[in-house]
């Protein structure tokens, strides 16, 4: 009759357990200085780049089983905002592989690699031309064992707009309305991914849509330096009478120390990429896709110095062009960041 | 001169103490994958119940006395939403006992002890038949010491309805306005519990009503197998016009293994349980109440299989009916549960 | 090729690594029992007093350099209400001091030292009379080392009023549109201060204002005692055709034993502050102003028991008058704090 005991008197009463200290507390702090200009107008900010802050841990539960939870949140040491959600999961890991259900990045999402040399940063992540940098409630996901160097990573999206009970207007209601599936090869200095999403639009724009996305990413490391490709279409399937948007970059880096790294990435794409509910569009999953013919360029460089695997400072200039906006727009970065 | 050092200069210059470090993170993920039938519509989702994060610690002070404390928060690995509050207290423990202050359960809710084999889950917990199962800020509580297996529990909850500094309207304005007292005996294979609410209306709703709950529990645990039984009347003092609430319920379990479970609940009640703020009546506790005459039936079905203390999984089923919606409600749920 | 595999694959598959443990999670829990009168009406209440939470921690990066962290968050034990702001920075500490970014308390609140012997409490608090108890974003600090007893703190604090890259109605777009600087001197039984703010209006109100305070604190400690005085004068440069606003304060304590401390505060000003923007007045930073000529007065007595270094209980008292406010205010209030 072990739980007899309401919990909330035992926590009262009992000292912290031993055994309940194996939860990790993690995080990045990534804060910078920049100066934005848009042509116009020039302005300079102190602010945090996707700081956070998590716990997660694992259990062994014997026979090559074990438990993994992971409970991230976006913090904002900067004017506004409290806490926001990452990825957040628990799951079951052994020789199958993982199962784990919460809110995650997409397989898609994860393909990425190492590709983006400009991860996180306002004006240089390539989540501005690359569409499907989704992540996502709702999710059951599932990881393989590594194959010789191959992972096959699924997830199932459920739309949930059917959740009230009603018969919904959108009809989504099942486990897999949204599906992302990548494979990635990682071997020796190559890294190579492929990923697809389709997502499933319900009945909410009078027809039902099925928008894709396919994306490929190559990723060549040859010890002090590294290169990369990545290829995305975006398959609108008529969805606002929308053409399909192709997407490509190149990045790369090179070891001027053990400890110091020059970096450049290049990316251009059909149409910036913009939620597809800036559209009149609104389904769950956070679809992105673009508002027409409308060209981006974007390329960046910087330099890394690294004090440790865990901190290191940056600087870094990026400019962006986009053919419907007059003047090309450039950002002027330098940040310390601190990973524990 | 201790403290004249900014504690904001000091903590960025000072290496994190060594004596802090009985701060115990713990917190429990609980994913559910679910479909949801209320007779016309049937949805699958992925959903979490109730998981949650939080700190908790003590600290010897000498001579029996302790101080104790715990901060947990509800987190929502989910489509949407982020931190809620559950309990939040500080408090001084010794030989008299445990006093704390905060946000907690209360002691009516604490009373269930074990009772409740579908606790938390969205369609099974017992919170849709029996009321109040509160969580309430403003709570000063103390919990008796262990009396030959009788442990004596009380809560005044503060309105503060008159907190402004103006004559306040409900004029609920000292640390008892509402009352929840439990006591809760345990001995070998016996749970037995009687508890106690009464709340204070103040002048909200012309004149001054006193609603009122009393709930009886008792379970044995034979070992392999558990029996409970609830029995509850929620006293409404004509509030609204309102007839008394009479509500009660079975549970159980048997292990078909040493980490094999199967359980079943029934609960049955005058109405279903609701917000008291549904009927335009609204102070500052959740006090719960009825609709008026509309019966209310609920059983589940279910299995659990423990991989070890803090991680199981488990399925099941419940149905819920009620006079006044034609079509039965069901849903089908498995889970993942993992405690840290 | 480090960095290949996503790390949300890494976070799922492996287990937390030690060389991550040495994040600390610190925080105080303060709740407090009050009954608070206007004269008028007398209301009990049961709340928490800044009750918080965090997590810190440092890396040592060798030649005598480190990397510090601070994320710490307001928590709410009471009726309502989750997560606030608090200090949350990231920084690089040797020699030459602490730089540091984020958001952090001013270095003019810094100032204060241990003057104030009710901080926090909703009532005897010095930010109801002293302006400029301010934490801001968009900080950028830096802490000298300690220079036989001084310590120079500075801090830049960006407006970000043009962060959207139109040309802005208020025009802060530099990264020191705010600045405050404070001396902070310590030896034996000497803490003595002298800070400066300034802050730059922009162009918000149809001309440029620049309003600053100039605050001084001194406090003696003479080991059974402890005797302090503050003075503050805020300019407000005609800003809202204002007259200056001139505060000053009293606080000293005797402990009775080693554990148990009388204490006493007076504090006297122009005004009551209040929040610039309670003007009409709405700009970036946190800058307190009064609303004109009306004299406050606010004097507090207290007893503290201390159980431990990190466990202690309070009562005490405090009046509160405004030249302006026909009855006096008044508070009693009992207090448990536990910090861990």
């Amino acid at each position: 009759m072990k739980k007899v005991l309401p919990l909330a008197i035992a926590a009262a009463l009992v000292a912290p357990a031993a055994a309940m200290a194996d939860a990790t507390v993690f995080g990045k702090v990534h804060m910078i200085v920049q100066s934005y200009d848009d042509g116009s107008d020039s302005v300079w900010s102190t602010d945090s780049v996707f700081s956070r802050v998590g716990v997660k841990g694992s259990e062994d539960l014997g026979d090559g089983l074990k438990a993994v939870y992971h409970l991230e949140f976006g913090v904002n040491p900067d004017a506004s905002g409290t806490l926001s959600n990452r990825n957040q999961f628990v799951g079951l890991a052994g020789g199958f592989g993982t199962v784990l259900a919460g809110r995650h990045d997409t397989p898609l999402k994860m393909s990425q690699g190492a590709f983006d040399e400009f991860g996180d940063l306002p004006w240089g992540d390539i989540t501005r031309v690359m569409p499907g940098e989704d992540r996502l409630g709702n999710v059951l996901a599932y990881v393989s064992p590594n194959l010789s160097g191959l992972t096959i990573v699924g997830a199932a999206v459920a739309g949930e707009t059917g959740d009230t009970g009603s018969a919904a207007t959108s009809d989504l209601t099942s486990l897999y309305d949204h599906i992302s599936v990548a494979g990635l090869y990682s071997n020796g200095p190559i890294f190579a991914s492929l990923a697809y999403n389709t997502y499933d639009t319900g009945n909410l724009l009078a027809q039902s849509y099925s928008p894709s996305i396919i994306r490929a990413t190559f990723v060549w490391n040859g010890g002090n330096w590294q290169a990369g490709a990545m290829y995305s279409n975006f398959s609108t399937d008529d969805l606002a009478a929308l053409d399909d948007v192709t997407s490509w970059g190149l990045s790369g880096h090179f070891m001027v120390t053990a400890n110091d790294k020059i970096k450049a990435q290049y990316l251009s794409g059909d149409a910036p990429v913009v939620k597809v509910n800036d559209l009149g569009v609104s389904f769950s999953p956070n679809i992105t896709i673009t508002g027409g013919d409308d060209q981006v360029d974007m390329w960046s460089v910087g330099y890394e110095h690294s004090f440790s695997k865990r901190t290191y400072v940056h600087v870094g200039y990026t400019s962006y062009s986009q053919d419907s906006i007059a003047d090309d727009q450039s950002a002027f970065f330098g940040g310390l960041v601190h990973s524990f």
